[in-house]
């Protein structure tokens, strides 16, 4: 195996596939990058069991001069090529076991691990595929994802739910605390389909994903699923089991609405939540509707001292005064993700979800939790 | 006590006050920042027991309703300026134990500390006191302090050594694997001075020092010397004991001077540091001057692999072919304070001290001791 390639094409490429490069792991073929090089083009392959990523090299500064395949260390490999300076890098398999990399002044060896060693990984397309615009499917996770749980006790939380019925894609995720859910329009309709994504796969997805026109396909499997975008194939597990049915959480009616400017709500708990009372990592914050229509952001930590905030809603307040406390952490993630300048808060009591929304995000809405207080 | 400042000046100058701000302490008042307002002026104290730091505002901004003196706890009082949107704010102590901070719509109350509690800290100068230009006295730490020892085994090597003998003010630090000295000459003479200032705190100190053309005034005491610069005082305390005779380490004759295009050398040392044999935190790395003047810095590593390097001398090569060994980090970090894009090293034999010169680079040196091999 001897080839030669642009250093910026191959790091370019390492970095992507190295989303899915396992650090530790049981198994030690698995930090490895598997190079594949034939007929023109360089494949790199990672896998760390949850997710794996294939992508594919083909453009003019690839020269194979004898095909072939290896597993390379895959830390070693990325830093190295990282720090060469030279435009243009080659690769050869010597004394069998032995990759070579020469660069300009640079003579590189670095051993390689046994390609036996490593798993037969299936990156599978099927017939009957789901496309969706990049950025319009990126503005989909990002605005769920983080919403899913990080703790393990229920482990289908983990999740994000995807649910798609006619042409309506619609994500859904929660910790039990609060839940995120949006939905957009596929340009067709599809079969109908329920699945759970692990919401780190998917986290991992967003970092190769690219700000253009170009479409995603979402290949659905028995147990995994398959993203085919430009010349990456990115492939995760499935988690098995029933998400919870979620529509029934989320209020109809409300007692009172308030629509904020989002960055002076923002600016207000993160101030407050500075000197908040915390409940193991939940910095608690009140908010309070007063009778003359101004909102008191509030925390209180006996030991500290008191913040209070003074917001001012940018539309007339629909509804009766109230008293609520949440977390901030909740709220500020929440309205992280709004594109739109203003929010609405619908709340139906001190004790009931409330939820957030927002002109400028179509079929999209937060839910959070309130916090008991004395 | 009452006042109003500009957001931004108060920032400012809190950051830079805490510099000396204790965050683990037994005694609690220290991680308290002292704040006076009298004769039109705000002084900000710090102070953790090492170095203590006195700056005064007095601009256009303060104004002072009431004069007075309080205590308040450092991290919180920092962190809630900084996120403060208003361009001016008003502090005011109420109700004898609180601070109150207005500012725009935020409404804000600290629990004061007890100003009693408050060490007296003295910052008092010296009619004797010694004048440097502080772009040249930032060089003199910056090329010298990172060299100081950071284990505490022999303290005094935890220290910069400042010798003043005429109008030559020589700083000198070493960990005893490699030693860093440089001279500056002043516009005047002094009275003969040997100290030994913590690394620490002058690491510290060029935090707080700007590169501007003002002078920088060093008042030194018995056991501690005062920096004066603007606004800002400045207290470190000294080390004491004698700092080793370092002069006679340093060879005079030399076998073998090779000279050396400085980015060449670095990225060649850190490419080869990423594979070699690590003995504890130390990458070591071979020099190996070739029969035919070119210079090979290679590292092996038997399970992962083997970085090869070939550097070509800038200049004709003085002196017979050798092989050394040695720290990677040492002779990095000793290249990174140069400023000439050409170095020379010097060599005395393969087991002996070798010492790094640039022309750019006028009464520095560094010195590394090289490491043994098989």
């Amino acid at each position: 195996m001897r080839f030669e390639i642009s250093k910026d094409s191959l790091l370019y490429h390492l970095i992507i596939a190295q989303k899915a490069l396992s650090t530790k792991t049981p198994n030690p073929a698995l930090t490895g990058i598997k190079i594949d090089a034939a007929d023109g083009k360089i494949a790199i392959t990672t896998s760390n069991g949850d997710i794996s990523i294939h992508v594919t090299i083909e453009d003019p500064s690839v020269v194979i001069d004898a095909p072939g395949s290896m597993l390379v260390p895959g830390k070693y490999l990325v830093e190295i090529v990282r720090k060469l300076e030279s435009p243009i890098v080659t690769l050869s398999v010597v004394d069998q076991n032995l990759l070579r990399i020469e660069a300009d002044r640079s003579d590189i060896t670095l051993n390689l691990f046994d390609l036996d060693d490593y798993p037969a990984l299936q990156f599978k397309t099927q017939e009957d595929f789901i496309n969706v615009n990049v950025r319009t499917f990126k503005t989909l996770i990002r605005q769920t994802a983080f919403a899913a749980s990080t703790i393990e006790n229920r482990p289908i939380l983990t999740g994000v739910n995807l649910k798609l019925e006619g042409n309506a894609l619609k994500a859904v995720a929660t910790d039990s605390y609060r839940l995120s859910q949006k939905a957009i329009e596929l340009k067709q309709n599809y079969t109908s389909m329920n699945v759970i994504v692990p919401s780190k796969s998917l986290e991992e997805l967003l970092r190769v994903l690219e700000n253009n026109q170009v479409d995603i396909e979402l290949h659905f499997n028995q147990n995994s699923v398959l993203f085919k975008y430009q010349n990456i194939l990115f492939r995760s597990r499935l988690l098995e089991g029933n998400y919870p049915e979620t529509a029934k959480l989320i209020p109809k009616e409300f007692g009172t609405t308030i629509v904020f400017n989002k960055e002076q709500l923002q600016t207000a708990i993160d101030r407050a939540s500075l000197l908040s009372y915390r409940d193991g990592q939940n910095a608690i914050v009140k908010l309070n509707l007063r009778e003359d229509d101004v909102v008191e952001i509030s925390s209180n930590s006996p030991e500290i001292g008191r913040v209070l905030e003074e917001v001012y809603p940018v539309a007339e307040v629909v509804g009766k005064p109230l008293k609520i406390a949440f977390s901030s952490k909740y709220l500020i993630e929440a309205l992280k993700v709004f594109n739109s300048s203003e929010v609405s808060i619908a709340f139906t009591g001190e004790i009931r979800p409330f939820v957030v929304t927002g002109e400028f995000d179509p079929q999209m809405l937060q839910l959070i939790l309130p916090m008991k207080t004395d």
